[in-house]
C-alpha cells in the first residue's frame, strides 16, 4: 500500500510535491488543502481531493504524512505545531535564526501526540545543512564556506516589486567566479558579503517612472542590496516572460580541512546543485523525507527531528539489502 | 572522559588513524596491535601503547572501538567478525562485491556479543556511497556516475610492479575531462570504461630490462588495464622518489536526474573530494564514525550497520541543539 501524502497550501512548492511524488511507486498524493475556495483550485494528480485548509484536522484516517507547504515568515510557525498534533509532518522551515523555537515547538506538540515531525527539510535548510555536518566531523580542523546561485531569489525579487515604480522584477544571487576558485584552492580565504555574491535585478518599470531613482533604492536598499555589488538592468515585460520565467538556482557548499600528524596535507569536499527548478527539487527532498519519517514513526519515533536526525537509507523504498548490493 | 580507540594494523591507515584521532578532544588513540614484534613499532601518539595483535581479545575494558586497519582481501574478512565478539567495531572493507556476505557475518557476531560495528566506512565505499543513497531518493528518475582520481590506485601500483623488469611503479587513475563535461551537461550519456578513465603509468625498470616489452605487458594487463587507454613513463627511482611520493586521490559523484510533471526539468547533484592523502582522509572518516558506533551502542543499538544507517549527527562531537542552531 502506499504512503498517502497530505499537502498543505497550493503555491509553487506544494503543486512540486505532486510532480515529486508522481516518480515514486510508493507514495501517493490523496488530498490538497487550500485557504482558497477549493472549487476554484486545479490540481495535477488524478483522484487527489482538494479540501479547505481548516477542515484538515478531521482526516486523520485518510493521510499518513503531510507536507507543509506554506511560508516561514507566517504559516509555518502556527500550522506546523498545529497539525502535528494530527499528523506526521515535513515542512519547510528556512528561517535559520529560528530553527531552535520552531524546533522546540512542534517537539512538544509532536511527543504530546506520538506523531513524527521534520522540519527545515529541502536544500538550505536541508542538504546543504547535511554536507556541512558530515564535512565538519570529518574534517574538524577547516572551514566551511556556501555560496548560493546563480538563481533566482524569491525574497529579493519581491523586494524591488515593493520599490514604487515597479512593474515586476527578478533578481538573480550569482557567486563571485574568484571566490569560490580561492576557496576551492584551499587557501581558506576570509570572505566579505560583498565579496561572495553579487546580484543582477532584471526591472520592468512603470511607463514614465525615473529610472534612476528606482536604481538608486535598490543598490541602497539595507539587507538586501546595500552589501552586494548590484546591477540593475530595465528591461520590458516581454523580455521578463520569454528570458527570466523560470525559477532555477544552485549553488555549493565547500569545505577545506587539513588531515595529517602536522596537519600538513590539504583536503577538499565540495558539494553541488544545480536546478532548473527550485520549488521541484525542493519538494523532491520533501518527499523522500516524508518516506523516512513515516518509516521512522512507525518504528516508533515521535517528535520533532531535522535532516542531521535521519539515516540515510530511511529515505529510499529499497531495503538495506537491496542498498548494500547495489549503491554502497 | 574520551573515546578510547584501538587501532588494529599498523599500516598507512592505522598512523593515519592517529593523525585523525589528535584533531578531536573528546578521541584518544589508547592501544595500537600489530602483527609484527611490538618492540619493533614506534607510533604517534604519546601515552598510548603497542600490543601484538593476538592479544587484542583480552583488552575489552580497556578499549571503546576498535578500528580495523587491515586489507579486505584476507584481513577483514576474518579479523572484523572475530573481534566484534569483543569490541564496537569500524572497518573500512571495501571489496563491493563481498559486502553482503561480510555485513551477514559481522552482524551475527555483533548481535550475539552486543556490540555495534560498522562496516564499510571511508569515501568509497563510504561517503560517495551516502551521496549515491541522497541522491538516487531524491531524484529518483535520474543516472548515476562515479569519477575516481586524478589519484593514487594502490592495486594498480602493486599489480606493475609485479611485471618482471620492473624495480618500482605508481599508478594514476584519470578521470576523462570531456566524460565529466558530458555527465555534467546533462545530456545522460552511456559511458564506457573506456571513455570515463585513463591510467597514467610511472614506473622505474631495472638496468637493462626490456621496456618496450614491460609497456606492452602493463598496456595488456587483463582487468587491470587492458580495458583502459593507458600510457606507461619510464623515470628513475630518484624522479619516483621526488615526484610521486605522496598519495594524493580523490573523485566524484554527480547523479543527473529529472524535475517536473512531465520530468521537463533538469537536476544535477555533484560532490568531490580533492585529497592530498588519501588514507589520512579515510582514517579522517573512519575516526568519525568510531565516535558515532560508540553512542549508538550507547543507546542500545547492536549488530552491523554501513554509512547508509547512521543519521548525520552522531558523527558529531556537538549537540543537536548546537548542531540546530549553529549549522543546519
Amino acid at each position: 500500500m502506499s504512503i498517502r501524502i497530505g499537502i498543505m497550501g497550493y503555491g509553487n512548492i506544494g503543486r512540486a510535491v505532486e510532480c515529486a511524488a508522481k516518480q515514486s511507486d510508493d507514495l501517493e498524493v490523496v488530498a490538497v488543502f487550500t485557504r482558497r475556495d477549493p472549487s476554484t483550485v486545479s490540481i495535477l494528480t488524478p483522484g487527489a481531493k482538494v479540501y479547505k485548509a481548516d477542515d484538515a484536522e478531521k482526516m486523520a484516517d485518510l493521510i499518513d504524512v503531510m507536507i507543509m507547504c506554506g511560508g516561514s515568515a507566517t504559516d509555518l510557525p502556527v500550522q506546523t505545531p498545529a497539525l502535528a498534533k494530527t499528523f506526521c509532518i515535513v515542512d519547510s522551515f528556512d528561517t535559520h535564526a529560528r530553527i531552535p523555537e520552531h524546533f522546540a515547538n512542534v517537539d512538544s506538540a509532536a511527543k504530546a501526540a506520538g506523531t513524527l515531525a521534520a522540519i527545515s527539510v529541502g536544500w538550505d535548510p536541508g542538504l546543504f545543512s547535511i554536507e556541512r555536518m558530515y564535512s565538519s566531523a570529518i574534517l574538524p580542523l577547516g572551514k566551511d564556506y556556501t555560496f548560493w546561485g546563480r538563481g533566482v531569489s524569491q525574497g529579493h525579487s519581491d523586494a524591488i516589486r515593493r520599490v514604487e515604480g515597479v512593474l515586476d522584477a527578478r533578481q538573480y544571487t550569482v557567486p563571485v567566479p574568484e571566490a569560490v576558485d580561492a576557496v576551492r584552492s584551499g587557501s581558506n580565504p576570509d570572505l566579505t558579503t560583498r565579496q561572495k555574491h553579487t546580484r543582477e535585478c532584471f526591472v520592468v518599470a512603470k511607463d514614465g517612472a525615473d529610472k534612476a531613482r528606482i536604481e538608486k533604492e535598490i543598490k541602497e536598499m539595507p539587507n538586501y542590496f546595500a552589501d552586494y555589488d548590484t546591477t540593475v538592468t530595465f528591461i520590458t515585460m516581454e523580455e521578463l516572460k520569454r528570458d527570466h520565467n523560470g525559477i532555477p538556482h544552485g549553488g555549493r557548499v565547500i569545505r577545506t580541512g587539513a588531515t595529517g600528524w602536522d596537519n600538513e596535507n590539504k583536503a577538499i569536499i565540495e558539494y553541488s546543485l544545480k536546478l532548473d527548478s527550485n520549488p521541484e527539487f525542493t519538494s523532491s527532498v520533501l518527499v523522500a523525507y516524508a518516506r523516512a519519517v513515516y518509516r521512522l514513526n512507525k518504528e516508533g519515533k515521535t517528535g520533532c527531528v531535522t535532516v542531521l536526525d535521519v539515516p540515510p537509507a530511511y529515505l529510499s523504498p529499497k531495503s538495506g539489502e537491496e542498498l548494500r548490493k547495489t549503491l554502497l
